[in-house]
C-alpha cells in the first residue's frame, strides 16, 4: 500500500511526476539514436517482472506482474533510451486533468498551482520539469495532447495504430494510441524515428484553420495562438479557413464518447464486478454511466464514425493539415469542484474528439502562452503523416 | 491512513467487528439500569474529541472532531454502560451487505463464510460473537434490520423520530433512525427503557401475517419462520393473513428509492464535489445515479408516501402488528460479484421499505434459521409502538 498523498500537497522535489517509492530504471543500449537520453514511461506500460499498477492501488493489487515488456519500451532501450521511472496517471486512464486520489496529482511545472492534465500527467511533468527527455503516455480520449497543451511541451498522439500498443493497459481499443512527449523539438522527432520506422515523410501543401474548434475554445486563448498559425501558414505556404464539423462539435464529441464509454465499460466492468475496487467518485460515475448507456446512440455514433473519417481524409487527402487549439483554455485551477472540471472536460473532448473519432494523428506544439501559461497549438494531419508532423515541429524549432 | 484489509481477509481475533487501531472506550456511570455492561457504537455516532470516520479514509480526514457525544451514547453512558469501542459501518452507511472495501468487511460471527449485513455491520458482529452486551446501529434503509437478521440477533428501527439522533451521521433524514442490538432479549428490551422514556406500553390484538412479503422471500425462508409466526400468532390470540402493498412490494421499493436517493444525494453531493473522495464503486454509482434521478418520480414518491402512511396507520390501528421476514434470504456468500449482490439488496428493500416509508417502528426476531444459517422474523407496530415490541420480544424469551 503506498502512501496517500493528498491532491493539494504532492511531493514537489519531482512534481509528484513519479509513482512513490525506489524508481524502476533500465538502462538503455550503449549505442543508437537515443542513446545517452533518459526516458519516462507512464505506468500504464508494462515493465516485465514488475506490476503495471495503472493509477489504482486495487488494480495493482489484483494484476500479476508483467511477462515482459511493453514494445515501445523495449524499442526505446534498445535504441539507446534509459527508463527513469515510471509515472502517475489519472486512475485506469480515465481523466483528462492529471488528477489521482490515491498517487497524488502530479505539479504543472510550468504553473504549479495547476493541473498537468492527463491523464498523462506524470510523464508530461517529468518532461516539462527537466527530469528526463523525453517520456512515454497513452491518448485514447486526449491524454496525450491535454498535458502536452498545459505543460507547455511537444505531444503526439499517432495515427491510430501506427505505433504498437502491445503491452499497454488496453481502455478503449478502437481509440487507444501510444504516444510520447519531448521538451525539445529535435528529441521529439527523433523519438518518432525511433517509434515510427515503417511511417514515410510527406509534404504538406496547405493548413486548415479550423474555424469552429477556435471558436470553441476561450477568446483569449484563440487570439494567443494567433501569431503561431500565421508562422505555420507562412512556412507552408498556403491556408484557409473552413468549418470542420457541421454538425457541431458537441455533436461530434457525443458520438466519440458514445463509442468510447462502451468500449471501455467492456474493458474495467467484469473487473470492477469481480473486484469491487476502490475509485475515485468520477471514475466509478464514468463506468457506472457507461455500462447503463442504451444501444440507440451506440448504434448512430458506429454509424457516424466512418462518414466523418471519410470527410477529414477527403479533406487532408495526403497533402493538408488542420490546425486547432489542442485545448480550449490554458491549464486548470487545482482547486475547482468536480462539477466544475466535469463541464470543463466536456469542453476540452470537443476538441479532442476530432482527432479520435477520425483516427488521424495529431501534435501539439508549445508555439503559445496566454496570461503567462502555456497553450499548444494542434496539427492534425492524414494517416500515417506522422513523422511529416514531427518534422515540422523540427522545422519550426525551440518554444518561441 | 488506516491498514487495507482486504475484503475476504478481515482480522478474525474481533471479527473485524471494531475499527482497526486502539479501541476507543468511554467508562460509564456505576450506577444505573445498564450498570456492567458493554457496548458498541457504529462509527457513525460522535464521541466527543474524536472525528466520525464513517467508514471513509476520506471522510474522516476531511471532518473534524466532534464537538459533543450523540445523545444516545450520552444517554447509555448516563445509565451506566461503558463504551468498548467504535465499529466498523458500510461506507458512508450507504450499503446493506456489510462491505467495506476501506476497513475491511466483518465476519458473521454465525457464519464466517458470509457477511453480516450492513451497514451496522461492525455492530451486529460485535453482538452476535459476545464481544459487548449490546451495540448501537443505524437505519435509513434497512441498516439494522439485515444485520440483525443474517447474524441472528435482535434489533430495532425505531419509530422514526422516537429516539434522538442529534451526533450521528445524517444521510436521509426523513429515514435515518438510531437503533440498537442485543443478543439477548432481556437486555434488548432494558436498553429500550433507556432510550425510550417517552413510549408507552399498549397491547397488541392481533397479528397480521403480511402474505406479500412472505411471497417476496425465499420459500425455504418463509417455510423456516412458519413455527415462529405460530408461536407468536398463539401468545397473542389473533392472527389473519393480509396483502400489504396491493401495488406491488417493488413499487413500494422504488418509491422508498425515489425518496431516500434524492436526500442522500443532498447529503453527499457537496462533499463529494469539494474533496473528491476515494469510493466503493457501488457507493459511488449510487450516489451518482441519485443525483442524476429526475423530478417526476420523486414527485410521484412524495405524493405517494402520505397514502401508504395513512393506509397502514388505519390496518395497525393502534393495537395490531404485521409480521414479516426480516429478509428475502438468509446471510449472502462474501464472494459474490457486485452484480449479483445489486440484485440481492434490491430484494432486501422490497421487505425493509415497508417501515421505511412509512415511519414504522420494526423489530427483528433471531427465532429461526434456514440451512443452518440465522433468519430474522420481523415485526412492525404502530407508530410509537417500540416499547411494546421490546416487550413482545422479552415474552417470547430466547432464541430457539
Amino acid at each position: 500500500m503506498m502512501a496517500y498523498r493528498p491532491d493539494g500537497a504532492p511531493s514537489t522535489d519531482d512534481f509528484g511526476a513519479f509513482l512513490p517509492g525506489p524508481r524502476l530504471t533500465m538502462a538503455g543500449a550503449s549505442e543508437g539514436p537515443l542513446a545517452g537520453l533518459s526516458f519516462a514511461a507512464k505506468d500504464l506500460f508494462d515493465v516485465a517482472g514488475h506490476v503495471t499498477v495503472c493509477g489504482s492501488p486495487d488494480w495493482g493489487a489484483t494484476h500479476p506482474p508483467a511477462a515482459r515488456s511493453a514494445t515501445v519500451i523495449e524499442k526505446l532501450l534498445a535504441a539507446g533510451g534509459s527508463l527513469a521511472g515510471k509515472t502517475v496517471t489519472d486512475e485506469i486512464s480515465l481523466g483528462l486533468l492529471g488528477r489521482n486520489r490515491h498517487y497524488g496529482s502530479p505539479v504543472n511545472p510550468r504553473a504549479p498551482d495547476r493541473y498537468t492534465g492527463g491523464s498523462s500527467s506524470g510523464s508530461a511533468a517529468a518532461v516539462a520539469g527537466d527530469l528526463v527527455s523525453f517520456a512515454l503516455g497513452s491518448d485514447t480520449g486526449g491524454s496525450m495532447r491535454v498535458p502536452s497543451s498545459y505543460c507547455g511541451i511537444y505531444g503526439i498522439r499517432p495515427t491510430h495504430g501506427a505505433i504498437p500498443v502491445a503491452g499497454l493497459m488496453t481502455q478503449a481499443p478502437s481509440f487507444d494510441t501510444a504516444g510520447f512527449f519531448a521538451a525539445d523539438p529535435e528529441i521529439f522527432a527523433r523519438v518518432g524515428d525511433v517509434l515510427l520506422p515503417d511511417a514515410s515523410l510527406g509534404e504538406i501543401e496547405e493548413v486548415i484553420v479550423a474555424e469552429d474548434a477556435f471558436g470553441a475554445a476561450d477568446a483569449a486563448v484563440s487570439a494567443a495562438l494567433k501569431p503561431a498559425i500565421e508562422r505555420i501558414a507562412t512556412l507552408i505556404g498556403a491556408s484557409r479557413t473552413e468549418i470542420v464539423a457541421a454538425e457541431g462539435l458537441r455533436v461530434w464529441n457525443e458520438h466519440h464518447c458514445f463509442l468510447q464509454h462502451p468500449e471501455f465499460a467492456r474493458t474495467f466492468g467484469p473487473w470492477v464486478d469481480a473486484i469491487d475496487p476502490r475509485l475515485s467518485y468520477d471514475v466509478a460515475k464514468t463506468i457506472a454511466n457507461a455500462r447503463g448507456l442504451p444501444d440507440a446512440p451506440k448504434r448512430a455514433a458506429e454509424a457516424f464514425r466512418p462518414l466523418v473519417r471519410e470527410r477529414l481524409d477527403a479533406l487532408l487527402d495526403g497533402r493538408r493539415v488542420l490546425c486547432l487549439p489542442t485545448t480550449p483554455t490554458t491549464a486548470l485551477p487545482r482547486d475547482l469542484s468536480l462539477s466544475a472540471t466535469g463541464e470543463a472536460c466536456d469542453r476540452i473532448v470537443d476538441l479532442t474528439c476530432i482527432a479520435g473519432l477520425t483516427g488521424l494523428p495529431q501534435i501539439s506544439l508549445p508555439l503559445a502562452t496566454s496570461g503567462g501559461l502555456p497553450i499548444g497549438l494542434s496539427l492534425i494531419g492524414w494517416r500515417g503523416s506522422d513523422l511529416t508532423l514531427l518534422d515540422l515541429a523540427r522545422r519550426l524549432g525551440s518554444p518561441q
